[in-house]
């Protein structure tokens, strides 16, 4: 027997005489070793065999020619052990990546726990582990007990936990057991919550090795002193274990989440290092994987948090039976319980009663003003409107779900200094006005106008009075959500959202086509309301679109000519409609100039407050139009916004129908009014200025003086003239 | 020149001089093949060499011995054929293996976006690639354009789109090119939006991938004819392309979402099947890695659209100024503007003016009702509360703070029939009276009673009047959110979010130490409100814990001494804490009958409520208790109710504190009262089951009839009578 030697250096060959010379086989065979020409094959620092010509015949020792023959010999046996020896590495790495390639596949196959990732993925690469048996023993993740599990503890009533602990500290508790047999009939058991005596862990490996993180090879494992492994069959099928290799599955935060052990290599082979590194691969890759698992629960609990959010939203968003009575006031003077028994006849009678009837036709007029009429009392408007345009009975709307609907919109609008329920009901009313009173309805059918009446009630719900910039530069949720039209789509999802509660969908008694119809509508008209796109890409880019339309039909000889040539078109209709959310959510700007005057001071106020917050929050110089230092230019930005962006509008609805022009006209008198005030502020700055002129031929400390607190507060004089 | 004919065959030798031989190199070299020998080297399917010997000298021909010679010969050279070419497969799978694992190393480090995952994997793998240099071209998934950009299309004044596309329908816009340098200084570049005409594009070949998915390997990529890759240089490093490995990378739902190209192979040798192979297997794993970058998009939105629901939510429950307001009247009375600037001392004079005297001495009863009070009034109740415990001064609790958190935590109880504002403010109040006519305060910080009344105020807020076994049968978010205490978990987290928002956090003016420790107190006391750990844990397994320390307080001589006893061991003021919150949570059990009886069917009501949705929404039959069928039952549930939960709390507690007798004598009142209702049930039963058994001698038709409606009716009424 000869002591290896030869593991670190590459010899040629060695005779043996000598102290390195172990007689340990002689005497176990009788056999009597007098010489001895030994040498390794190595192939990189491997030996892959020790090639031995013992006791030479004929002579006392081998001959320096034996040894060349011998050397010369063995280069042809080394390369055929290296083919050999080649081919298994080749192998060893082909099932690497085979079991990679596979579970890689099952991992990326969905989402899903870690049981279910684990077993996919152990199962489907059963073929290429090469042994037996083995099993997956998964453990409890939990770090921290309950308060009042500890307390007995923490009284002294309970001794405290003293067994094993994973690394990180936690008790190590398998829950979960897959125990997969490859032997004979193919079968995997699962055995949950299984007893410490239970054959896969009463030997107290995969505890040692969730307790230590080591890999463990046990190459003879029932004459193992240190681990008791059951020494017979372990069950009915009469296995037994001879070769055991485990190891730990830890996580990219190195937790140990469980342990994989390996019984009996096909082969009756011990496992050797080539197997170690497979079985590393593949519990270093399900390791790894556990991202995967760990965000299936994170998303799961994301998404549980935000249905329980939104319940939640919508349980106090959702108009109350009281705020329903409130407005269907008809129900107690009727005595009807079930709204559902009335006929709505009886209800438009009813609610006309409610709202005096003079009041009903000024919801037909392009002047009317909310200012008036109490935030409640818009509510019944906003009913009224639906009535007015006949939808109600028409689309067997149950009213008491319009009701709530209404209600519901306007509990969405926060009270906000101007984009609030005020602006939402003004929008609704001015959609309505458009269609009735501008004669626009001819285009659209009855669906169309109930769902374009409902889009611009709905179209700002839920806004925060800062714009989409602010959003953005603030990366807002909203922002992070919605990558353009950031408060459109906002809007748009709110408003589906309430529609997606039976009690509140007004439109649930339409069929499928219909309904898609109407939620593509709201999609158009409301995103439609981005006045970025207005400039983009609707008008500024494609202004012509409109215009167009509008030539077309100026040039047509009949009513009915110019009705087909726009209704035989979806997309024509689309733009007309988009144009017409423009002149809603700018229709303040046209009304009488008591009412712009007040409405345009809430809009700057609402700007105004946004640049509050960019300079407070964002630390930033909000622009000219947004900062509360220049407020005396506001009638000097009202006359160019009304000349580059609203003149084209009401001037291009007025040609298109000249039952439009109301607005046209009110935009023009206002523009008359912030035309003066801008010049009455150009020429006062203009006294001013030259005042300064001629002051700083005299003291320069006085001029200072005069540029800071006095001229500030003739400025804001000016503005709250308004 | 020899045909290849040994591809599919394995044969040993054969000699040409037939129809198979070509002279097209003898042509080519002027060289006359006169004869030849000529051998395969295979393995298996795959021929690695064919071995020629060429004009035999000295004679025309080969003959067999040559054969035989060249047949042995041969046996050699093949094994070391055969070795270098293992040794070459080998290198590919390890190469193979070694690009699975960093890939895979840099997949599972984080949930990252497709550029960043792409470029972590393609980056960690470089060294294995083998190629100079390689590019991933990143495609537009939009499948689906905005309306607005479909408009011009449709009203066809825009040409549609007829260039390339996606098997699944997308326009091929390559958005991102990552350019990998590997030869000579390793760079990267990252080109955003390239140009068609960039050189990594402008052979056309990547959008060919695109369209149609297939492996493209251009051995000669300069001469080909289909595709025109740029002939010279490509950039300011002189490199040119030679040859070309492209692959789609295909996501598990089978689009395409980008194409890998890799350039010119390290050993100047055009790819080969190998390389194909190994690039193919990083591409799928890339293709298949693309659910971790979908899921992190998912994950965002999920993320985002919860933050956007909690902030709405807040928005909808916090109390606004105005609700404020109509608590803080003093404001308007001292005319204050900043709360802040008055004084806490004259604030509580003042809320004691608008709360009378003789009510606040109410407070501290435990007979306490509520019913006479208005829910609006109860806020100011609960507020006073804070002040006659004077935490507010010590703490210093702005009071407008202290007023919307208690606001809005009376708007976050639902309307539910017991579960609702009156519920939480009892339970608040009976804490309150615990502490304070019960003299349990002795045993805590005013910290502690603080966060004790807060948590009590807050204990069931936004329950739904359904169980928490409702919640698992209905699996409700709640219930797939948390895995026990499902209510009581959702209530603690519903309170601490309320704290989180500054203008609501009662407690900003503590240090970090002082409001840890209101949080944890938060969490023993909400989660012990849950009343299957009372029977579980807290007191029918370990009944003990509690009765050892009254048990202990009995014996001890002086006061002091059982404080002591009790304060030096904060586990036992946890438990004494949960059991008050027990004690608080039955205490409509302990009411004077008048309010008990009422309170009584409030709580039935609710239960039969759920019983109601259980039989309509899951389909199941509700237990007795919840069975409105089985109203009358009611008090002989109460008895038990009273027997088994409520009379160890009291009695325990009234032989702790002697002060807390009341609760248990009004226990003990109602008792009798449910009692004799019960025994009244009982008596009534008895006389119908006789008059049944002796109508049972008459008829059997009016037998059932009897036990059919007119029973019922019958055992309303006795009910209604509570």
């Amino acid at each position: 027997m000869v002591s290896c030697c030869f593991v670190k250096c590459q010899m040629w060959e060695c005779i043996f005489q000598n102290s390195h010379f172990s007689d340990f086989m002689d005497k176990q065979t009788g056999y009597v070793t007098r010489n001895l020409l030994a040498t390794p094959i190595v192939m990189g620092k491997e030996v892959l065999a020790v090639f031995m010509a013992v006791n030479k015949v004929d002579a006392s020792e081998f001959s320096k020619q034996d040894e060349e023959v011998f050397s010369k010999y063995l280069s042809f046996v080394s390369i055929i052990l290296k083919l050999h020896h080649t081919n298994y590495l080749y192998n060893i790495e082909s099932r690497r990546s085979q079991i990679l390639m596979w579970s890689a596949n099952k991992v990326f196959e969905e989402l899903t726990d870690v049981e279910r990732q684990f077993h996919k993925a152990l199962y489907t690469v059963r073929t290429y582990l090469n042994c037996e048996r083995y099993s997956i023993g998964l453990l409890d993740m939990t770090k921290e007990k309950e308060f009042y599990d500890e307390w007995p503890v923490k009284l002294g009533e309970v001794e405290p936990y003293k067994g094993p602990k994973t690394p990180d500290g936690r008790e190590v508790i398998f829950y979960k057991i897959i125990d997969y047999i490859l032997h004979g009939k193919e079968e995997i058991k699962v055995i949950p919550t299984p007893p410490t005596d239970h054959w896969t862990l009463v030997s107290g490996l995969p505890t040692y090795v969730a307790e230590n993180g080591f890999i463990c090879n046990m190459l003879n494992a029932p004459a193992d002193e240190y681990f008791t492994f059951q020494k017979g069959p372990v069950d009915e099928t009469g296995w037994v274990i001879k070769n055991v290799l485990s190891l730990p599955i830890v996580n990219k935060k190195e937790d140990i989440v469980g342990v994989a052990t390996f019984y009996n290599r096909k082969d009756g082979k011990p496992f050797d290092e080539y197997d170690e590194h497979i079985a590393e691969t593949l519990t270093q890759f399900l390791g790894w994987s556990l991202l995967n698992t760990d965000t299936y629960e994170k998303m799961n609990k994301l998404e549980n948090r935000k249905d329980i959010a939104q319940e939640m939203l919508m349980n106090h968003t959702k108009a109350t039976p009281d705020e329903i009575k409130s407005i269907l006031k008809f129900k107690e003077k009727l005595n009807i319980d079930v709204i559902e028994d009335c006929e709505e006849k009886q209800l438009v009678t009813i609610l006309k009663e409610d709202l005096p009837d003079p009041r009903t036709a000024d919801l037909y007029e392009f002047r009317f003003s909310d200012l008036p009429i109490t935030e409640h009392e818009l509510i019944k408007c906003g009913l009224r409107l639906f009535f007015e345009i006949n939808v109600v009975e028409k689309f067997k709307v149950p009213v008491e779900v319009l009701t709530r609907w209404m209600y519901t919109v306007r509990k969405g609008y926060r009270a906000v200094t101007y984009h609030n329920w005020r602006h939402g009901f003004n929008v609704g009313q001015t959609m309505f006005t458009l269609l009735m009173t501008g004669r626009l309805k001819k285009y659209y059918t009855d669906l169309e106008a109930f769902a374009m009446l409902a889009a611009a009630f709905c179209h700002d719900i839920d806004h925060r009075g800062t714009n989409n910039l602010y959003q953005m530069k603030s990366t807002s949720p909203l922002a992070r959500l919605h990558g353009s039209s950031i408060l459109e789509r906002h809007h748009l999802e709110y408003s589906k959202t309430l529609l997606q509660d039976e009690s509140l969908n007004i439109f649930q008694n339409l069929n499928k086509r219909q309904y898609e119809t109407v939620i593509h509508l709201f999609e158009v008209a409301i995103i439609a309301t981005d006045l970025a796109l207005y400039f983009n890409c609707l008008f500024f880019r494609k202004r012509t679109m409109f215009q167009k339309i509008v030539d077309a039909c100026e040039k047509m000889e009949t009513e009915e000519e110019a009705i087909k040539y726009v209704t035989i078109d979806p997309t024509k209709k689309e733009i007309i409609m988009a144009m017409m959310m423009t002149a809603c959510d700018l229709s303040a700007i046209t009304k009488p100039w008591e009412v712009q005057s007040q409405v345009a001071l809430l809009v700057a106020n609402e700007f105004w407050e946004q640049g509050d917050l960019e300079r407070t929050v964002l630390q930033q110089q909000p622009i000219p139009m947004m900062d509360r230092n220049k407020k005396d230019e506001l009638p000097k930005l009202q006359v160019g916004f009304i000349d580059f962006v609203c003149t084209f509008v009401y001037k291009e609805f007025s040609r298109f129908h000249k039952e439009i022009t109301p607005m046209l006209n009110g935009l023009q008198n206002n523009r008359v009014e912030w035309k003066s005030l801008a010049d009455e502020y150009d020429e006062k700055m203009k006294v001013i200025e030259e005042m300064k002129k001629q002051e700083e031929g005299n003291t320069t400390e006085k001029a200072v003086e005069d540029s800071g607190g006095g001229g500030d507060d003739k400025k804001s004089k000016t503005c709250l003239m308004l």
